[in-house]
């Protein structure tokens, strides 16, 4: 079938052409951007020469002539090609916010300042986060209208490193602390100061601290896993801190949860810290053990052993989270760590996961692929 | 004067033979080393070829030539030399764990693995981090029998993070989460797999986490401050999760303080997340007033304007640790984030620091470079 | 079929049995590794968890279970495998240089220092370059009888750079100079203090300057060109430079090749450098024109527009050869630069190249992905 | 004294206050730009907070103020600065390329595209390579009235690498190829696509093959050497090909020359490439004592020792010239591999070189740090 990419040009665009590729059920595209109109994608990213050469049309375009559509815009633009998609029974994948907040137009327009284009194309969409939402996106897609919204990259990390803590009781009241850090594609394609080579190699920094637009998708994602399995009717607060690494792919996100009374190891001495003693390893295993069961049917979640921590070099060009499960040496404190590659899990790869639900595909066709080794 | 630097063949020394290349008071060195007994600085490291160049004496040959010694050895190895400077009276700044703990022989033992040698030396030595414990470093100086235990990497941009928050009471009850990342050079000059540049390069990946050694010094120092300005007799419950990340040096600490009753800002809503509001703002200025003033005759600390996050690469090559102050936006929890070079405030720069102290030269003697721009 | 990888824990055999994963015609793995025998490949590569999880046998029991072998080891330790293979009539590619000379055991021994050890399975080798041997690997591979000698990574940029130039008589007499800079990995997996993090990050070096042992193989494949499309009977000589890059992969070669008489472009005027003229944009388009036509059917050989230059980056992970044509501004010389991925095309994609070649598969099979975009 | 410096905001500019805020002779500074005049230098690179807090005034101002004046501007922007100062005579050193071709404006006006603002400013204006020029750089400051064309930084590296051999008579008839690779710093600090990270990390690349604009001058160079020193009255040909390392800092330029027939080693054989042997390596230390010789007095050029090559990485932050001496395998060709950093020999420390030469100050002064280790 032919899959139509509104905002090729893109970061997240281009590699979701690339992945697409890949895909034994994709035949052919049709691509388009609206900066690079009229140009051609090898052009632009000439690795894509002998592979894919394809123009850039208008946006328009691509719908009439694509099954599926993914759209990898700037937030607040896409919304009439999804409504052109609903209409003509299309499904449409959204790598922008747009349609990650469900219908709070209230949170989304606190942080992304704008409100809701098509307001009633809410009761077709969903968040698009199928660790969490797989079979309301196959409800959906069963009824024709199915739009995508495809998660922010920080929070997938984030939430498939906590679902199983909040899931099962593990997490205790507290604030849980997301200290993530990502590599430079994160920030897309525009040459800016912050992603000029010379600024950021060899160097870490935090941003937007405090402030960054995940934050409120995080905690919707953090309350609703509570919600569904604890009963919680209320989620933890969170804490966000993002931070930008010197390397071009990549997420690892740390989580502290605090643990719940029952959770809590026994038998912890007080006082000044002393290195971890066997009941918190024990502790760490069972929660580990907790993890994989979680998850045990999720086909791109890795629960790691416990002598390997997560590590973003492992995941990368894959659409795998891999989290590795700690507990700190007061046993007051889960540390979870989850590591992601930002521009598959946590763009583009998630998108075709959700294109392979949607279309009752194998969920890892044209994902298959080992995880770069270097 | 002479300068002698034992274990000058690791990065720390080499690092210390660089920068005290550089100061005005040091006119010549005695420069030893375990492994290249023998050999030459400058075949080791050419980088040094024109400026330094000196043959690798055994240990005991530096002693008796210098006014000043420092040891940059593995833990646990260099208090027979230490015992020799006390009973020449020469100063002797030690860049391992081994004076790190004063008398705490328990907590050394329970981390290190090992008793101290001499355990009668603690009467000379004093942890050297100038911002805790400069009077004391003066006292012992002025009695000519001085042992510096020159703080860790990560304690020392740690604590410099906290310090403030702590003295003040602007940090409430509650756990203190120190997230951290340095770059490979912390790791040290031995070739080992984790360090091979293929394994990381381009990643980003905890270790040790809830496990490493650096945590009860942060632990013990923050308790210090606290009962030193605030009368605490107990410190905080620490967290620390050290991380690796592509880059030669730089340390980053990402400091999760809780804030006290009196220094939560008023009248922010609460649940679902939104954009930070101006009392927020407000109240961070008003943090970031208190950490400028607590630091305001501290030659190296530099607290950031509310423009600016801390980021390594802004003190790479210097003595300085950033520190930049953030409220999150439920207003709970103080962020600071504190930058060092690794090399230099976490360990070489720092050693010089103190030798500055005891001799009384200007404290910022060979450490006047402004940061490395790229 | 199942594919037997000797030396399954190297960078190459990993990075062939990743590739392999990703084959239409591989069902299965037989994985020996010498070192870690007994151990598990997603043990040591943790990035093959979910994906080949398989225990490294002994390198004598891969061989019964296996239609093809590969064999990624040291040189010199390889050849009892490869007879026991043709033996069996198992192709066997070797991605030692054990094969990469042919008859001509003076050369290998003069470089590498040892003898042939089965001297008479030379009968049923080739040197695996595809764009030079195709037909040659297909003979053999009809044969029953083949090993595959699979090309140094140097020597691969650096003939498929030059092929057109000396087979089309472009290539004037003169020495070809070839200034290489490969990326970390091709030092291979044991961690040397040259590959330490902290000693080539941000440094760019030369290494075995005239002293690279594949110098000879680069010679010989240079002469072989010449030889075959002009009647040659002598090759240029060859002066190659290696660097390492600060980089993960890749292999950038720029090649200078002085022009024949009849290939200067006219009209070019003499003295000072100036700007290139029309005329040697019209000359390298030429020259572009004849490379474009001489690998009009490589699957891999990809000659790029005059407005782009080869650039590693383009090709990483994938198993294409990037050429840009360009001629200097005096008009004496072809400055050809030629990329490829060091451990795909230069190693472990020209493995699974010439396994395709062998067993008739589509060339590309197991090697369709579009090169990561970052 | 207090330095001027004119376009301090751009990265050469700033190197340049870096480096003068250690040096023992300027007291103060006038800085100015052109882009953010009324500005701070510290807002701009808070690396200079609490070292260098300065105004960015206009660029009149700062004539008066100084007794140096530098300018760090766009080529063809600063002559008018130029001539003021030379009204005053107050030394100008200019780091652009409008004096690097003394009277030649026929050339400067082929490559750059501008004819001289102000012709007669070049009785006055001398290339500022202490190398090549020191004595007429005394002579011009004796007279009061001096600009200094401040050499660009492929051909700072390029020119010392190949000196002695030129001035020897090393060098025989025949063309010096050039290969360079530069850190991303040499792009200067505007964002533009090729230098933002994603697209430049992880990838090396030639650039502007045979079209750069440092040619002329490294040709220019070559020829002066070979003509001061050989008598000759033409200077070899010259191809020259820049690429872009995944680097901050550094360039590394391998030189190939043809060795003169006296020079090439004796009783080297024939045929297909061999290891180097006895003959070659003794002419390649021959050579070498020749280049050591020639630079005997140089403050900032090492020739290496056989066992090293020179490395970008051991360089880095100081204002040294590294040069390896090789030849290759077959006796023809010395190949010379010469390292600097871009931003400090290659731009900023050799400007503060000039001006210490101008007044007089030890050529060192500002300019003694050991290259950083890491």
């Amino acid at each position: 079938m032919i899959a139509g990419v509104i905002g090729a040009a893109g970061y997240a665009g281009a590699e979701l052409v690339r992945l697409l590729a890949g895909h034994p059920g994709i035949t052919g595209f049709a691509l388009a951007s609206i900066s690079y109109e009229g140009g051609r994608i090898e052009h632009i990213y000439p690795n894509f020469l002998r592979r894919i050469e394809a123009a850039l049309v208008k946006p328009e375009e691509v719908i009439p002539r694509s099954r599926v559509v993914f759209a990898a815009l700037p937030h607040g633009v896409g919304e009439p090609f999804a409504k052109a998609c609903i209409e003509k029974e299309i499904p449409f994948i959204d790598l922008s916010a747009d349609f990650r907040f469900d219908r709070d137009q209230e949170t989304f327009t606190a942080w992304y300042g704008k409100p809701f284009v098509h307001k009633e194309l809410r009761s077709y969409s969903v968040y698009g986060l199928p660790e969490l939402n797989r079979s309301r996106i196959r409800e959906l897609a069963a009824s024709k209208k199915v739009i995508i919204g495809n998660p922010g990259c920080y929070p997938t990390g984030a939430s498939l490193g906590a679902f199983p803590a909040l899931a099962k009781g593990i997490a205790g009241p507290g604030t849980i602390i997301v200290d993530s850090a990502s590599g430079v594609t994160g920030g897309g394609r525009e040459p800016i100061r912050s992603f000029h080579y010379p600024e950021c190699a060899d160097s870490l920094a935090p941003y937007k601290v405090g402030a960054h637009r995940h934050t409120p998708e995080i905690a919707r994602n953090f309350q609703a896993m509570a919600a569904r399995f604890a009963g919680s009717t209320q989620g933890p607060a969170v804490i966000f801190t993002p931070h930008l690494a010197p390397m071009n792919r990549g997420i690892l996100s740390t989580i502290y949860i605090p643990l719940s009374a029952s959770w809590r190891p026994k038998g912890v001495p007080g006082g000044a810290p002393r290195p971890p003693i066997k009941e918190i390893e024990e502790k760490a295993a069972e929660i580990r053990g907790v993890y994989a069961d979680f998850y045990k049917a999720e086909p791109f979640v890795r629960v790691l052993p416990a002598e390997l921590t997560a590590a973003s070099g492992r995941v990368r060009q894959s659409n795998f989270c891999d989290i590795s499960i700690h507990v700190d040496q007061a046993g007051t404190t889960l540390v979870a760590a989850a590591a992601i590659d930002n521009m598959v899990k946590g763009a583009a790869g998630q998108a075709v996961q959700n294109m392979n639900i949607i279309f009752g595909f194998d969920e890892t066709d044209g994902l298959k692929a080992v995880p770069a080794l270097f």
